[in-house]
């Protein structure tokens, strides 16, 4: 960086009197400053990060031991390569492997008045299949495991409905999510809990349409593996007024998803060595892997990708970090998060210092803040940077959660979410909603430019 | 309101005691913040501005002067009315009448390579007509006016094709726009200095595709009024290369459009009147009039009703403010200001004080802030209530601009400017993108949630 020469001179005098720092600081703010206007505006006019989606959408979507996900690991692993990142590198990670299969439908097959009906369902992540007959039963019809276990008696061989909705009276679509979202992933759980033969979860979602959302489901060894699947929220509506109508209904369900061996996949990273620090490193990083539902769009292909634009911006605009600023593309945070479990594993290794660590995976939306798990001393210093980090649209850095991935990364001075505005996000959330088309170019670049001064300030500046 | 008591009460201390002031407001934050909390999830969860815009947009757009502007001010009116508002008023206003026609067509008409070509072009709102026969000129690019000036010996006879483009490097997309935007108001003026017979303008937008976006545009009695149409910018960057490769091209525009007499039009006007200080008014307002392209969703279709639904969600919650607050439906805001001006002179006369004024007119996405013109005093109180507006994902109030229609406000302590993300509004501004389903529920009704609170807190608050 430009600045060496000034900051060794600045420590001279901060040695001798404390007064000299706020000066150093101040030039620090408006050099950087200045290199981030350069960053900012690059980002919006070349749209880089965002002709990447385009191709890596086009591959499919990334669902943890696919084909697909394997063809976009090399297409990540390519493209650093080509871009002349320093080092290149695949991490071998075993992941596990599920398979939709071709058949999930679910019909109402006995009823006078439904006789015959679709229901928009799609199979959960990890879910079981049935037999080629299907599961057919009776509905009950829940909002919370209290009133499943309260209904107990009834369950016994039926199809536990979870119907609780999303809450959208909280402004954080975030929380909104995590208070629903227990009905799909241990909703078959407890549902066998008390006999049941298969669960129906109201989708996890913010948008009112007949999309089903899919997303991880566990087992319990303790109890039998029942299937599970989502419904769109506007068959969930009609759903629990049939069988109010109705209560003997029955309804069938057939799906040939499938757990399969666990198969070999990859961390993709890539870096660009520090010019002065090359074993202290800036982590940059989001999930690569999705849903087999859009392409993963928003989750996590486009927050991914303004991670691997981060050292390609660096270089075009050959600003030459102090400190290694390394790309990871996690694989399998889905269901496993075994890539960012075996990267923590790495990053213990003695000849590196991992100093901070931003994550990218709540949507390529417009910038808002950065979320920072870090002592109140370093989150002070990191809001010292808000004038620069206010040239693309984030207001504010807050103690907070980071991210599932650089959570494992430990003894780093800070992990780092990065967050965007999250009013859209669960519109399009493991869904056939979460398509390229979604992502809008400018948001999604101001993002990266975002990321970008946050790890080049990590690197020069913490 | 519920908090008169307390109110009286503290103020008997604060004469005595200027200490139990940061009391009193620790008090007033902690109250006002369990209301808003009551209108962030009244506005969020019942969505009645969303259905109000649907209804809203199948009336169609709402160009000053239309049938259609005037079935929507009766629809705003009866609706106000049905909604039981303390008074509903329409407030008569002359406007201009200008019609778009049936014909709008560009076409290469001299040419080897190109000949019959059509080009995707609108009129310019405002542009006289051309013959039934069209104009047919070569074509002179150029990307300012200091340019049309070097090149003005080129211009007599020609058409004029300005294509200097929305400069993406810039964050803030309103300074974006407002870098271009000269090229459409006063491009004709400025070819036809010069002897030009039309001018084609790039259209003004951050999107990348090729549909023309519309807008005002002058002339200048000291010269011709030559016809002025945008062009989509895949077009623009085709004609660009086009004539570069075949410098004696022709193209033929033929325009249809004409300036009428003006025509009897209304400003809607809805209050609830304040429980203390009726005569005290705050204003919250938008534009209700639009150009005749998609619906004018986001300009101002959405905007304004979220100020309409401020006066609803108030009294759907039974909250009653201390003063008036009146929702003001400006018309003719796009191509006159006429609503603005008359509601101006209304506003001085001597039985009402105007205390403050929102304007909502920069599309209805996720709140930022609000941008405020007042003393600094002001602003600093009104930053005391930060807290309070966070609830809604505001991060700021700064001083700044407030809106084209409040600022006829005079003596008002504070005109406001409600301030939504910016990154998708000129994707749609002024073309057939700007549609009911670009307008995301949620972010519109977070900042209907926005508005209701400051306006409250500035009634009771300020």
């Amino acid at each position: 960086m430009v600045l060496h020469r000034f900051f060794r001179f600045a420590l001279l005098f901060f040695i001798s009197s404390s007064l000299i720092y706020p000066q150093a600081n101040e030039h620090f703010i408006s050099n950087y400053s200045k290199i981030s206007e350069t960053i900012v505006r690059k980002s919006l006019t070349e749209n880089i990060g965002y002709a990447w989606l385009k191709e890596l959408c086009e591959i499919g979507p990334r669902l943890s031991g696919s084909e697909e996900s394997l063809e976009a690991i090399n297409w990540a692993k390519e493209k650093m390569i080509r871009r002349s990142f320093d080092k290149v590198w695949l991490q071998p990670v075993m992941v596990p492997k599920w398979v939709r299969g071709k058949i999930e439908s679910a019909q109402i097959s006995e009823s006078n008045k439904y006789l015959g009906r679709k229901l928009n369902i799609t199979a959960l992540g990890g879910s079981d299949g049935t037999s080629n007959d299907g599961i057919t039963s009776q509905i009950i019809e829940v909002r919370s495991f209290e009133e499943l276990k309260e209904k107990r008696e009834l369950v016994k061989g039926k199809i536990v409905f979870f119907n609780r909705p999303f809450d959208q009276g909280l402004v954080n679509t975030f929380e909104g999510y995590g208070k629903a979202v227990d009905q799909r992933t241990r909703g078959a759980i407890e549902a066998a809990k008390y006999g049941a033969i298969a669960s129906i979860v109201r989708s996890v979602t913010s948008k009112n349409d007949n999309v089903p959302h899919t997303g991880v489901m566990l087992y319990d060894t303790l109890y039998q593996r029942i299937p599970g699947c989502s419904i769109g929220i506007n068959d969930a509506d009609f759903l629990s007024i049939a069988i109010k109508d109705e209560p003997a209904l029955e309804v069938t369900i057939k799906l040939d998803c499938a757990n399969l061996p666990e198969v070999q996949s990859y961390n993709v990273i890539g870096e660009i060595t520090g010019s002065e620090k090359p074993n202290e490193i800036i982590v940059v990083g989001g999930h690569f892997d999705s849903w087999d539902k859009g392409c993963g769009a928003h989750d996590d292909g486009a927050p991914s990708i303004q991670t691997m634009e981060v050292l390609d911006l660096l270089r075009r605009l050959d600003i030459k970090p102090r400190r290694t600023i390394r790309c990871v593309l996690f694989i399998n945070e889905e269901n496993g998060s075994r890539g960012g479990i075996e990267y923590g594993k790495y990053a213990k290794n003695p000849e590196e210092t991992h100093i901070a660590a931003i994550e990218s995976d709540r949507g390529a939306f417009t910038p808002r803040g950065f979320s920072v798990t870090a002592d109140s001393s370093v989150i002070k210093k990191m809001q010292d940077w808000l004038p620069i980090l206010n040239l693309t649209h984030i207001d504010w850095i807050k103690p907070g959660g980071s991210g599932v991935d650089v959570s494992y990364i430990k003894n780093a001075k800070a992990l780092i979410g990065f967050v965007p505005d999250d009013q859209r996000y669960m519109d399009v959330h493991h869904s056939d909603n979460d398509t390229f088309e979604t992502v809008n170019p400018r948001e999604m670049q101001l993002g990266t430019a975002a990321i970008t001064i946050m790890a080049l300030l990590l690197s020069d500046g913490l």
